[in-house]
């Protein structure tokens, strides 16, 4: 990032430390340089040096400990678009499902024209927590055309839905397509995600389409935004 | 989205307001109910019924007009990855881009380490501001080798560079490969994109590789968050 003389002090020490993190001078768990040190080093004032830790703050690249300092955090979690469990093995993390409620729902306008259904036909629609390494990264809520998917809601939904899907009713994902969408997490959800009230998330709308070219699963997923890099690849001539 | 009795009125209200966004019913421009219609309609209190409009706000749904109220917003500008220019004009949006400033750089070692140069080597550096219909909608700084580029810069750089690239250079872009970061953008940042400060941002990293597998362009791209619904597809056993 190049930085020109117009550019506010904290800005650029946010940048020089930014740098020494992501080249691997300050890794994960390792302390910041006090304030006074850097007060020191770009004569600036302590509530400038704060404001510059701030902004890596409010970045998820550091985290405060209120006694102990400033530290540098884990790198956020490196997903493609797919299915949450292998890409989290993927990255090297252990993926996680806790179900927080399943049930046979009637399907809103938006869900049935995804899902090529009728509105009012019957889904089913589960909404998870999503782990890596424990810790909480998403909320899932997946809708499944009920006539396609009998007796799911009463197997296991704690692991890949789908292996699930393709195990027990022969559905296998093709293809899949989301809007990503920048939103602020409701109180439930930051509560449920583990982040400040009224964060950054991830919205993913996402539809899922069998080798057939039927679309099988809708889902709304809302993302920790500050733990997340979402890689994303495209032919330019598609 | 389901909401259960344990949801916060304001979110439950948020929720409603939101789905007569989407379904048209309120549709571009036009008034929100005012907020006393909805305290009766909900039974909550004014404060409640703000905060719901706040929650909306946030998320750029509605915006607010200090002396006539609460309106809903233009639906946000539908892009995929790939060539802004062609992007903008695809969702039905007029492209801009104004050049902020452009100039030969030695290659940062993130910068050359992408487009496989050794630390240290020129580079042509620009950084435009690009606008869809006039209202801008992103900061881009893009890198090319400068012994791939000579002239680049006193070119034209008001358009499409990939159009340029190809035109000059011979250079086809085959497939570009990003990593999505939620990022708070900093006031430089703010100013340029007309946003409160501190508002979310999406940040791309990018590296375009041409149709022989070289990598020809680094980029870090800026969006505003709350104007931007990204689309993204994927073959599911790639």
């Amino acid at each position: 990032m190049t930085t020109t003389t117009d550019t506010p002090a904290y800005i650029r020490i946010a940048a020089a430390l930014r740098e020494r993190i992501s080249n691997g001078d300050l890794p994960p768990r390792s302390a910041l340089p006090p304030e006074r040190e850097l007060c020191l080093e770009y004569g600036v004032s302590r509530m400038t040096a704060r404001k510059a830790f701030g902004v890596l703050e409010s970045e998820g690249l550091v985290y405060k400990n209120a006694t102990r300092g400033t530290f540098v955090a884990e790198p956020r979690v490196e997903l493609r678009l797919g299915s949450f469990s292998q890409e989290v093995t993927r990255s090297g993390h252990q993926p996680g499902a806790e179900l927080l409620w399943a049930e046979e729902q009637l399907a809103a306008p938006v869900v049935a024209h995804a899902l090529g259904l009728d509105a009012g036909a019957p889904v089913h629609a589960l909404r998870r927590l999503r782990r890596s390494d424990g810790e909480p990264l998403a909320l899932e809520t997946t809708y499944y055309p009920a006539e396609l998917t009998p007796g799911l809601l009463s197997g296991n939904l704690a692991g890949s839905l789908w292996d699930e899907l393709k195990d027990r009713y022969d559905i296998t994902p093709g293809r899949t397509v989301a809007n990503l969408e920048v939103v602020v997490l409701d109180e439930v959800a930051s509560r449920r995600l583990a982040t400040r009230p009224a964060a950054a998330g991830m919205q993913l709308i996402r539809r899922t389409y069998d080798t057939s070219g039927r679309c099988f699963e809708y889902a709304s997923d809302l993302y920790r935004a500050d733990r997340i890099s979402l890689v994303i690849e495209r032919s330019v001539n598609e």
